[in-house]
């Protein structure tokens, strides 16, 4: 064992200085997304009354393979990136697998995810283009901490609206968000109309992803200077996270490694995204035969059970009505405590992949996931997020089907964040008191029934 | 800024195989150490029947300049270190400094301190040596962590003492312990001896870490196949810790740099110990003129304000009686949130370099070391641990003395660990409602006149 290598990582210089844009590689591109009011295809002037010009041309740019990294981006990419390409070699041998598994280690950075690599370029090009505020939305809040310090690095004043039920018991975060100098208000509030009339008519609403979105929505359309930014979902953010599968492809090289199988959890798509595009486009361009598997929780499978069609981002219908796999804009996903996984759609590209058969999904329920985490953390010495362990769970799955098969299959999954923040949630799955949530058949029908 | 390097790691071949033992080097000796029952110099015999006899050896080894890291714990470190030198741009623009700001950042470990270092050693020791069972004491519980892991790495059960106010109100690390399997008990517990007669004289005791280090040492010595493993103040735990100092001194070769003054926050001296010594034996043998600083609590100011004698390392009296600094082994240090840095006293090595000038300390207030904190969360992105605050105060005191005088000095810190498990501390200094502690000289007077 003495002379394997653990961990890969990338000198300043090797790290990537361009996002990868699968958009411009797809063969079927994705449908137009819809302007809420007039149904027209979106363009970049309006959905720039939103986000960032630049976030805006980004999301629409079907044409460019490859988007610069601005250079002051780049700086401070360089603060946490390359981040560790890691040999599991503890997970391998707990499992008794042949398989060889790899994890890109996105835990390590400042504020305990992938995150930062997209809230650091939103926040950059709000900056450059005159913006003095930002607003956005968190569940749990590992965006909302990724956005605030972003902001601060930039000089930009963060309001964000997290989910209610969040902010009280996962304090957390919201005290991380504040460290960096950002507001935090609990959401639904009564600062704009959408949370005012949430709450009139359900005094006691506990919060969404769905609502808290409408009121960062809002407040951006409202506010002079101020922009609205998102965590994932949305293209830009995808592009955005690409960095990680660009370093993890040639970290691979450095192991003398390709993948087999790659595999990320799944909320808006912006992990898998990150870690699945860059591979994904040597199937689309050099014939190369990688699966790609979205690892989503079982509470809510709009990847495996939803519904192809148009359907907004937020719950009071103010975003773009998008092209994608949805439970329906009014779904509320169970109280799992993944919380990052808790969305109901897919965003349009991903959507298009899965219509076109280059990547698949499967789901995990709440109890396998955390069965998964506890696993890797006893074999690695690293506490996975709650969204993570679903990914850890669909690699481990895997790896045990190539103990079976006798197959060296490689294996990548990206370990998107660290559950150093959500220790009572493991603390319910040890002490049995933590279930599963399955949905019916009936509810996924009446929901997106309902577009 | 585009071509300034900002991170400095080492290849896995170039991770230091041997550590330093700074006691082959020092003119004068560490006096020794007692047995509590004879009063005569401890021997390995002796020493051996509490932690293991490799510890035992290193622990008195005052001839041997390096010792040879064991090749599975090596494997180990590979899984995370080198741990990164940042170099801190985002500080010194903040604080317009001219001089040139290092970190080394032990917080990127899984467990999100520097414990693991010496955890993983001790735990293989005590495997090697046939013992089943670890057992030991922990505060807020990084150490605790790091040895639940270490032990679960090797194939040991994992007891752990946590003082029962943290275990209370910190429940988040006692997760992470059970998480990777150990087991944990709030101290005073009615498990010992030592804990009984704590809790029929006060049944409320709060509990402190000379009290969970007296049940620890109880359950150690009383159970068959049970060794003890300490997280600090020990000679063995330093040289364990100096991988810190020597990976930080080939970081800083790659970075064109040799620190003049090195800085860590002091509690037993681990962390301290580990980033100073490497470079402190070229004061001893080559005449270099580094200065390091340890910086400690204005609430626990043993190397300032404490007395050179010997003291117990426990509140009850089991351990051998230690040539120190102290402020006595019945002081109850304030409950601030550095529960790190709340000891009574230093370490026999250190104590021998402070007598002979080789290093210097300051003290810390409380809210001194949370604004220095959260200043370097906002210009480096990383929230500090409360313990390894202090160590950033000092460093900013330095870095603004040179700011004064233009001088272009380079000051090395180490960042011991994360405080994102200490959010509280930061909600409540972010409030207001956190004070500073101060102690007499008159209850210093009354604790250590009483030895």
């Amino acid at each position: 064992m003495s002379n394997k290598q653990k961990r890969y990582f990338l000198s300043e210089s090797e790290i990537p200085a361009q996002w990868y844009n699968i958009q411009a590689d797809m063969v079927n591109k994705p449908e137009p997304m819809l302007d809420p009011v007039t149904r027209e295809p979106i363009t970049v002037e309006r959905l720039s009354k939103l986000i960032s010009v630049e976030a805006a041309r980004q999301e629409l740019n079907t044409t460019d393979r490859w988007i610069d990294i601005p250079e002051p981006v780049l700086e401070m990419y360089r603060y946490y990136r390359s981040t560790p390409l890691v040999r599991a070699y503890g997970l391998e041998e707990a499992l008794g697998t042949p398989a060889r598994i790899y994890f890109k280690n996105e835990s390590v950075s400042p504020v305990g995810s992938h995150k930062l690599n997209s809230a650091l370029p939103q926040a950059y090009y709000c900056k450059q283009e005159g913006c003095t505020n930002i607003t956005t939305e968190t569940g749990a809040g590992q965006w909302g901490c990724a956005l605030s310090y972003a902001s601060k690095v930039f000089g930009l004043e963060c309001a964000v609206y997290q989910v209610k039920i969040s902010y009280e018991q996962k304090p957390y975060r919201r005290s991380v968000m504040q460290a960096f100098g950002a507001q935090v208000t609990p959401s639904p509030s009564m600062s704009t109309r959408a949370g005012k009339d949430i709450l009139t008519k359900y005094p006691n609403h506990q919060g969404s992803l769905g609502t808290a979105i409408s009121e960062a929505v809002e407040l951006a359309v409202t506010t002079p200077g101020c922009k609205y930014a998102l965590g994932s979902v949305m293209g830009h953010v995808s592009l955005h996270q690409t960095i990680i599968g660009l370093e993890a492809e040639k970290q691979l090289q450095m192991a003398g490694d390709y993948p087999d199988v790659v595999i990320g959890c799944f909320g808006g798509g912006s992990n898998f995204s990150g870690i699945a595009f860059p591979f994904m486009r040597h199937n689309i361009c050099d014939g190369k035969k990688t699966r790609f598997v979205a690892a989503e929780p079982e509470s809510c499978p709009k990847l495996t059970r939803g519904k192809f069609c148009y359907d907004y981002g937020d719950e009071t219908g103010y975003t773009p009505l998008m092209p994608m796999f949805s439970l329906g804009h009014q779904f509320k996903p169970a109280n799992i405590h993944a919380g990052g996984l808790r969305y109901h759609g897919a965003g349009v590209i991903v959507s298009q992949l899965i219509k076109d058969g280059l990547m698949e999904a499967v789901d995990i329920s709440q109890l396998r996931s955390f069965e998964a985490g506890l696993m890797f953390a006893k074999a690695e010495g690293i506490v996975p997020a709650p969204e993570s362990c679903h990914a850890i769970a669909a690699a481990i799955d895997e790896a045990l089907r190539c103990k079976e098969s006798g197959e060296e299959k490689v294996i990548l999954f990206c370990l998107s964040g660290h559950g150093l923040m959500d220790m009572s949630a493991y603390d319910q799955y040890i002490s049995g008191s933590l279930g599963n949530y399955t949905i019916s058949d009936e509810e996924i029908e009446k929901n997106v029934s309902a577009l």
